[in-house]
């Protein structure tokens, strides 16, 4: 297959909603933004043995690349519009492999709202990996940093968190299921909370309105909120027992330092998180306030239920640990 | 050094001028469309041993990965504003790469109107690897397709071709110069043309206004006229003695098969060249007429002067040939 019969025929039907894709016939795309509102611009490689396993569904592949993405714009509250994919294959791939990877975008791009607008197909060696550029839209001026956090501040994030991070332990390993006491739905839940993120789409209009910082949580809460306190000038405090988990909480660390949980993390003043909390539950979604930002400086605190200060000897993924 | 502190050393001086960056602290960037307008987006990777050798100048790697791009922009008739850095590493880069790398791309942000907003860096096997989203603006409606060439419209292109295979054959075989007769500042040129591309954004204006189709020159003259062609449905003519060229034409096939031109490919309807021509001397540019659209189906003949049909072994760059 050449460069132009791929792109014709897996991404191409991707595109089939956009005419500003122009059936990937062109070098460009042309997208019209909406008037009144600002672009939300985000871009996320994932790449074979680093982001995902050889052997994974190509579907879950797919899915996930665009996951990650447009998890960023959800948590700036940004509603998904258009994205760019940029793949490098090492060899010729397999028609049958094309074919899932495209079905798993559909899939994705059908539950985020968001359609292929052009991209770039290469071969070079090294791992396949898959860049994708995400664009949405917020109304102008609406945009939710992660540079904006408070002291005083309830630190809030949604869903549960660390299942990702179970999941891919038990994708790693999977006799651990005994010892933790899983069956087999329980190991379904959690595998799919690690390939099959489901970015919080729902939640934008809510952090839009009434948020005054928020990221996604992909490194794992700890290096993550970390960061947004870095951004932010401020130090924070969380309180280990209040983090929402889908189970009992055996492996703290995991929770923690656990990556991939496409989770929104936030901040709101104390006047507003109940405005925030209402606004999340009328759309479905449940946010849990597990801290607060507390004061200059920079750092996150961990306190266990006795208010003793834990320590965690690994705080998160980073492609270039300090040594 | 932490992928954090790249960022802040490197990368985020590039994006001082752009407030939507946020400092590179956010994961995503906002930009804010100017009104009436559509944007045009594209994304191109060049990899080590690919597109670009190992021992090249990481300042003209940085130079040319954004420049690929802006100059796909310009053949659209687009203004070039922000893009994105997608880069991946297979080892911790040395602090010399880095600030000759980032160096070379604040030379060309310069040169081309436009400035960072956001990015992603990574480290994992495989070639280093740089991925750049570009986005540019026209005013609303004026993008200029590949798709729309027309029977009868005339074939122009911007510079003379052939320069960057002449300078990348000379960059692998120093020893041609003697033969091909070429003095310090012959190879001087060719080799600028290849390793410093220059996108042809003075002629966007020119080109939004009067041409029917446009594309830039990436993978040589008739590989790329050929997809013009295809993309409209139409098939083409050029006479060969008309290609605009730097010196004489000994090597027939480095003109059409050679890439890395990164001129603009255009056509233009027989009542609108002048007025093409004519702008495009006023910004201080040149277009040649080389040939013309001529029937309904696909493809690209070439004549010599004597009007006998030209033949080429090779026509042009393909990551997937077929076989």
């Amino acid at each position: 297959m050449s460069e132009g019969e791929i792109i014709a025929k897996y991404f191409a039907p991707l595109a089939r909603d956009n005419s500003g894709a122009f059936g990937l016939r062109d070098d460009c795309a042309r997208f019209t933004p909406t008037p009144g509102t600002d672009l939300v611009v985000t871009v996320d490689a994932v790449a074979e043995g680093v982001h995902f396993f050889s052997n994974d569904d190509p579907e879950d592949i797919g899915w996930k690349a665009l996951a990650v993405n447009v998890s960023d714009l959800a948590s700036k509250g940004a509603a998904p519009r258009i994205y760019l994919l940029s793949i490098a294959f090492p060899e010729e791939p397999e028609p049958g492999w094309l074919s899932r990877f495209s079905r798993g975008l559909d899939q994705a791009q059908s539950a985020f709202g968001i359609v292929l607008a052009g991209g770039d197909t290469d071969r070079r060696p090294g791992p396949l990996s898959i860049t994708i550029t995400a664009i949405g839209e917020v109304p102008y001026g609406a945009m939710v940093l992660r540079t904006a956090a408070r002291r005083g501040d309830i630190i809030v994030v949604s869903g549960t968190l660390g299942d990702a991070a179970l999941g891919l332990k038990l994708r790693l390993s999977p006799e651990l299921a005994r010892p933790w006491g899983l069956d087999d739905g329980d190991q379904d839940f959690l595998r799919g909370r690690y390939l099959r993120p489901q970015p919080r789409i729902a939640l934008a209009p809510a952090v839009r309105d009434f948020a005054s910082a928020s990221m996604d949580i992909s490194d794992g809460l700890a290096k993550d909120l970390d960061r947004m306190c870095r951004a932010s000038g401020v130090s924070s405090h969380v309180r280990f027992a209040d983090v929402p988990l889908s189970r009992d909480a055996t492996l703290s660390e995991v929770i923690v330092a656990g990556g991939d949980d496409y989770e929104i993390l936030a901040t709101v003043s104390e006047r507003n998180l109940s405005l925030l909390r209402d606004a999340a539950r009328a759309l479905g979604q449940h946010l849990t306030p597990i801290g607060m930002i507390d004061e200059m400086g920079a750092g996150v605190r961990f306190t266990a239920s006795d208010g003793e200060l834990m320590h965690f000897s690994a705080l998160g993924w980073d492609h270039f640990p300090a040594t």
